[in-house]
């Protein structure tokens, strides 16, 4: 049991392909797309992400941290601007060493293959995509994008890392040899990047070390920095059905009246902005789900492949750096050899036991995400949402030991699941609204007395749903 | 805008025909099997059901409800059957005139048949396998069974009520000129139909007018009343990873080992169980929710196409049925003329309000009955929900028009949405389950009083996921 099949050389797959051949493993790693060291493309994916803890620690398990963190740029939190053009920076934590980072996608992907490419292990091809696997069998066909030939390839497991559109998945979903259960949720919104170039001296036309946002309740626009100057904007915009959306922003006329109307300090630092948006596409958000993520223990689904999310909560590489790191500590607990020993190990029950405790995690991330771009589109300007976050703050930079915001629980403490985040951050946030909608968070009270009159009411919340619910 | 095309001829799709024959139109039905009035079959499908409020609404809308009923059986409440074989009534309602019915499956759709094809411009045509829905074009390409020609059949809207593995729903799948929703969930459990046989003068082996159940945590066995003194009876079992599932129920000893274990009274009342368990199916759990539930304003889904639901609410065509009334509403509102005046009809804005307005609803169901799986299998043997069960039957008697347990709402009030009756009885369950967990019901207490302190209590639970929610 030596030979793996990855199908997918994205972030996933390429970081999968790095640790599995660092673990011995004899590593085929197939992309349907031409190698994007040497061809420019990516037209209408993200081109900057956000890095934060969890990501950190799979890079780390595979080495390549250190590198990493020379693409990254900080963002201390979010710089909100309203329609006026002020802006006030929301901390995303109390505590200072708490931030993300904006990375390229390109730029990490590169590294991961070039990390990947220097193990005599590993072998990459490009220009395969994946038309349907066998799953009982491990294998797999591929159509080559050149020659056109279809070439058959058989591992002793393969791992579908292809992303939100699988073509792995497909094939359990066409498969009625077992129930598969399956989810895909479109929002009502689209997305399309601009780019606010740099400024003449490779200066940033607005604050470097934050992830902006222009909330307006239906629509937002968010921005993060790129190491060459430049941001790269992202427009979220309902399809259809509002007084500016996709299906009647159709003119260069439309275009501005909406941007001027809403975003006008956006407009001064995009010179051109209707070739910009008419030269990009409008891509969907979308959620996926699915079980199981194996196929008779023979294929595995990993990364966006098993659960795509919305990019509001900045977890999506996140997520699936950090299936890498589970994925790799039930290898160490099973297969500990390196190489590993032929035979004998039962790669179904590995692959079971990964997803009875990776899945509700990775669900719990889909559900946060979607909750976020609520949060990010209309709560962000509301005021009761900004004491809520002034009192988190004041209590993470006050007791960084006591208090961690849900935010701070996702995104900065990986020794927590997902799962366990959603539920205390949930609690918390409930009873902190509860509490200021009250009235019962006073002036008069110290900030020590506020905690712990949040902890209780968040206790007491978390206790009446264990009863009910179990 | 006058010709109909109406895709299945089940439940939904012959009660959905005769009403808009009703209201007109000239309705074209088309079913994949054949007419099962004049074949038996359905191997392998549920041969009676729930029908309760929600449902007879439906029937009472397209005048046939006095006929439904005489096809009825009534079920009082819940019949529990422990392992001793001791049994005891947990009604469905204090209230005397709440109660849910049995009835033949094939028997109401002949029925509804019957009563369609009455109707001078209804015409019915069996045997047609819907292939493929051309979706904006509103017109559908059949298979006959028996001469394998195709034809195609074209309306002014079609709609699709070909259940749970819809022809019409794929066709949207698979259509990738809009974003398209979908969710396909499976139980870890399936089940299988046995039966009890009528006793030798045609009477019942067990208590008539209650739905049986045999709780035992992961497995549970139902029964509901035939007419004809039988009961059907319905196995819940894990597939795998029990000590009884189905991947090891493979020989007569050991079907009888388990049914000697866990259900001994059972045994006593079929007397060629292996055969029974053998000879029938094992059918899957499945949930299926979609959106947008119409494509083009051509097609629209109804029923089980537009959302699956596991049986555990006895729900599945009573939501279905009430689709009907709900939908017919909206034509009462937009087209009350009859027979309807043609053109000018904006078919997309009805389908698209129908489903803003239904779609809540049919999900809240889909996920109280899952709820009420677990419910059944587990809580109805567990002391503080029994305890819950019993106040809550106090209540309904005592004070029947001031209190509905979610039960009741749920299947009873027909006044009340699916939705708000999941959101107001859940939060219900969690006062109860909580105060009595915390001991605040005490003996002393007054039945009144402890009706106005779950009522207090409710309300703050409603105001809290209120503030946090909205």
């Amino acid at each position: 049991m030596k030979n793996i099949l990855i199908i997918g050389a994205g972030l996933c797959g390429s970081l999968l392909a790095l640790r599995m051949a660092q673990r011995g493993y004899q590593v085929t790693l197939v992309e349907k797309r031409p190698d994007l060291r040497k061809v420019t493309q990516d037209a209408g994916r993200s081109i900057n992400l956000a890095l934060s803890d969890r990501g950190l620690r799979g890079l780390r398990l595979a080495g390549v941290e250190e590198e990493a963190k020379k693409l990254c740029i900080p963002m201390n939190g979010r710089m909100i601007h309203d329609k006026a053009g002020n802006t006030f920076l929301s901390p995303y934590s109390g505590r200072k060493d708490e931030y993300i980072n904006s990375i390229s996608r390109p730029g990490l992907n590169m590294l991961l293959l070039d990390e990947a490419e220097k193990m005599p292990n590993v072998n990459i091809i490009f220009n395969y995509a994946c038309e349907e696997v066998d799953l009982e069998n491990a294998s797999a066909t591929f159509r080559d994008f050149n020659s056109k030939k279809e070439t058959t390839i058989t591992a002793d497991v393969i791992f579908g890392t292809d992303g939100a559109g699988s073509a792995v998945r497909k094939s359990m979903f066409d498969n009625h040899n077992f129930l598969f259960s399956f989810s895909q949720q479109w929002l009502s919104h689209g997305y399309k990047e601009l780019e606010i170039p740099a400024a003449k001296d490779n200066g940033y036309r607005t604050y470097k070390n934050a992830l902006h946002i222009w909330p307006r309740g239906e629509d937002m626009l968010i921005a993060l920095p790129n190491l060459d100057g430049s941001f790269t904007v992202t427009l979220f915009l309902p399809y259809e059905n509002s007084d500016y959306c996709f299906a009647n922003l159709t003119t260069p006329e439309m275009v501005h009246e909406y941007f001027n109307k809403e975003y006008p300090d956006v407009v001064e630092m995009i010179p051109n902005l209707s070739e910009e948006f008419f030269g990009n596409p409008i891509g969907p958000l979308g959620t996926v789900k699915c079980s199981p993520w194996n196929s008779f223990g023979k294929v595995l689904l990993m990364g966006d492949a098993a659960h795509a999310i919305v990019p509001f909560y900045g977890q999506g590489m996140n997520a699936s750096f950090e299936d890498v790191v589970v994925f790799d500590e039930f290898l160490e607990k099973y297969i500990p050899s390196r190489p590993p020993q032929g035979g004998g190990v039962d790669w179904e029950a590995i692959f079971k036991e990964y997803e009875t405790l990776r899945k509700k995690d990775t669900d719990a991330i889909a559900d946060l995400a979607v909750d976020n771009f609520h949060e990010m589109k209309e709560h962000t300007a509301m005021e009761i949402f900004q004491k809520k976050r002034k009192l988190e703050t004041a209590f993470e930079a006050e007791f960084p030991k006591d208090y961690y915001s849900k935010y701070s629980l996702v995104t900065f403490k990986e020794s927590i699941p997902y799962s366990e985040a959603m539920k205390r951050g949930r609690a918390q946030d409930k009873a902190i609204l509860n509490l200021i909608a009250d009235g019962k968070i006073t002036e008069k009270m110290s900030l020590k007395e506020k905690l712990e009159l949040v902890k209780k009411h968040t206790e007491a919340i978390l206790h009446d749903d264990e009863v009910a619910f179990g």
